[in-house]
């Protein structure tokens, strides 16, 4: 990265924008129309807040990108962008003319109304907020609208060396924030305010280390998210529980989440935690869980199927006898978003690369009573895998 | 409220559910399948984090109500929602079998298979984190569906008094954190630091005073979020800021956000503050912001037309000879989304109604140097209408 900011390089950019150039050739398509934000994060950098105000970016096969976009991202989207040469506005939606009906008018004006168009949204916006309009696809009846989603996901299927170094970095924190989180709990606590105590302790140690190389492109109160999410005591039995009521008490399973975005990009560390002297109930959850995971890792290297990982995590968790405490599959890739393809599913046959980067968290689950889940973030290397989170892992180091 | 708990009650959603099958009988639909996260929980009361795994809510005409679920939800459903009969469940996203597959299988099994089905999605997911699938509408080819996202985003145009309930309790506790940020602006500290540290203050005093009666309904990892957002300085011109590396430092315009959920609901309190004493350049911007708003405040009630809002507005800022320095429209409707229609915007001729809540929150930016906006949350009266935050609003005030 050539300044030392923590961010994708604007050569890495142009490079990107270069394959999904070679990939519109390849299709026949004269322009790539996006909507969806991490989307137009990955090609230019430049990231906004998705809301009803439609707002996309342009890249024609051949020629300048440009933005349509409300007239409040105007100064963002120029001082933050190098890439495009044109911002076109409308003034507010839903406006005295819709702004589809003015984003059709400039894509006429730039020569594309009866072009190939690829997009990820052939009604024109993200669609968000309750936003309501007439379909570009309708308003532009000579052009030809083709799924343009796969044009820039499938580059991300595999990390570049800067997106990984970036990984990297969040992981760190996290590990941090972690350690930070672990020092906190504290029986009798909620488990929100712990976490945020804690999440406020690691941003301000970060801040402090990186200053200016740290930027922030998604919106969040705050870049550093560590904490439990409600998954305490017989909340860690809801994968996705949301929030608990319940103070943290002696013989709870916890089941942590640590996460720290550093441009764009977040690592996942999650981990089960005992307050307390373990059951023994709960340690023959925790090691069937841990032997799962350590059987699915020895499952990540290229050439194998990202099914062959998640049969490996379910055949150990039979042989434990555990089987009813499934929920889940075994993981998913992460980058921009918190989930992406490809999946440790068994309907996912997508042969593992080098560069691929993945949560690795098998999980158990007993209705009232816990749930077990490690998550780590691991990349596929030439000849396996390589950790991007590194923490313990053990229920003896995971004990508070 | 028949429990002391601050959420919407079972008789209200049973009572939104029969509003909605209402409107079902009038348009000769036979279900209504949802997938948007809002929209379910303002039905049923049952909150999910969307990702890429389908998730849908079904609202037979006739019959009871079932959800279509991934299994690592089926536990959460069961435990938070009383309003459904049965949760249909597949293992995982994308699965052996697609899960839209599944999907059309249990509603033909609900003898849905020819039915007249009103959406909001008529591909049946709502598509987050790169899902892929075959489109539900192509799955029953028997089947007709029609738009039904105004079903429901009808209803929710008028709060009721529990919603407006639960939006007077957020915006209690959002003064109080917005008090707490005053207190905790320093110069030579970045805003992030200052936002996350009052969020934390803020949820503590309220978690203490409120126990066990709160309940948070959206993911985050606070449910009280007072801060800056990055628009501090220069940066406060960009209306949809993200992030700052600047420090805050005497003379800096700020504009602040404090927003609190309860139950799903959050209230907008935003407001403009200058640290040290006011350039006369800057209190020009301020006044004339105010003057916009405060006009803009005497256009509610009902039977006037959203747009007079913002044109009232709009009057007052080409009075003040600032009409270049507009960057968005005046508010917009707010509850359980952020942003809702209807939309404080010449393009907007919705009637007024008594119990419509919308943001009111002209502002004036100037790049390069600095923005200015206050945003308050009023509600619709029967003769005009109620501020729902009650804030200072004056420079003086707002001088720190």
């Amino acid at each position: 990265m050539p300044s030392n900011e923590l961010r994708i390089s604007l050569a890495e950019h142009k490079d990107r924008i270069e394959k999904i150039r070679n990939q519109m050739r390849k299709g026949g398509i004269d322009a790539l129309y996006l909507v969806n934000s991490p989307r137009i994060l990955y090609a230019t950098g430049f990231s906004h807040i998705s809301t009803e105000r439609p707002l996309s970016l342009v890249i024609p096969r051949d020629g300048e990108l440009f933005f349509l976009a409300p007239q409040l991202e105007y100064d963002h989207i120029r001082g933050e962008c190098k890439l495009a040469d044109e911002v076109y506005t409308y003034p507010d939606y839903p406006g005295k003319t819709h702004p589809m009906r003015l984003f059709a008018k400039f894509l006429t004006q730039r020569g594309l109304a009866s072009a190939v168009i690829a997009t990820d949204a052939p009604e024109g916006a993200a669609g968000g907020y309750g936003y309501r309009g007439p379909s570009l696809r309708d308003l532009m009846s000579k052009a030809k609208f083709v799924d343009g989603r796969d044009i820039v996901d499938s580059l991300r299927l595999v990390k570049s060396r800067q997106e990984i170094q970036l990984l990297r970095e969040s992981a760190r924190w996290s590990e941090m924030a972690h350690d930070i989180l672990l020092e906190n709990v504290r029986s009798g606590v909620q488990d929100t305010l712990i976490g945020v105590r804690s999440s406020l302790d690691a941003l301000t140690r970060m801040l402090k280390k990186l200053g200016r190389r740290y930027v922030q492109l998604r919106i969040a109160l705050s870049p550093v998210v560590v904490g439990f999410r409600g998954q305490v005591g017989v909340g860690s039995a809801i994968p996705h529980a949301v929030y608990s009521k319940d103070k943290i008490r002696r013989g709870d399973v916890l089941v942590t989440e640590a996460g720290v975005e550093v441009a764009g990009y977040t690592s996942e560390l999650e981990r089960t935690v005992v307050v307390g002297r373990p059951s023994s109930r709960a340690k023959r959850y925790f090691e069937a869980m841990l032997k799962a995971q350590d059987t699915a890792l020895h499952e990540f290297r290229p050439g194998l199927r990202c099914s062959s990982v998640d049969d490996a995590a379910r055949r150990s968790i039979e042989q434990s006898g555990m089987s009813d405490a499934l929920r889940h599959h075994t993981g998913h890739g992460i980058g921009l978003d918190g989930h992406e393809p490809p999946w440790l599913d068994p309907g996912d046959r997508t042969m593992m690369r080098e560069g691929m980067v993945f949560s690795c968290e098998p999980g158990l689950y007993v209705p009232g009573y816990a749930g077990f889940r490690h998550s780590d973030t691991i990349a596929i290397t030439r000849g396996g895998m390589v950790f991007i989170t590194n923490y313990p892992r053990s229920l003896t180091e995971l004990t508070v």
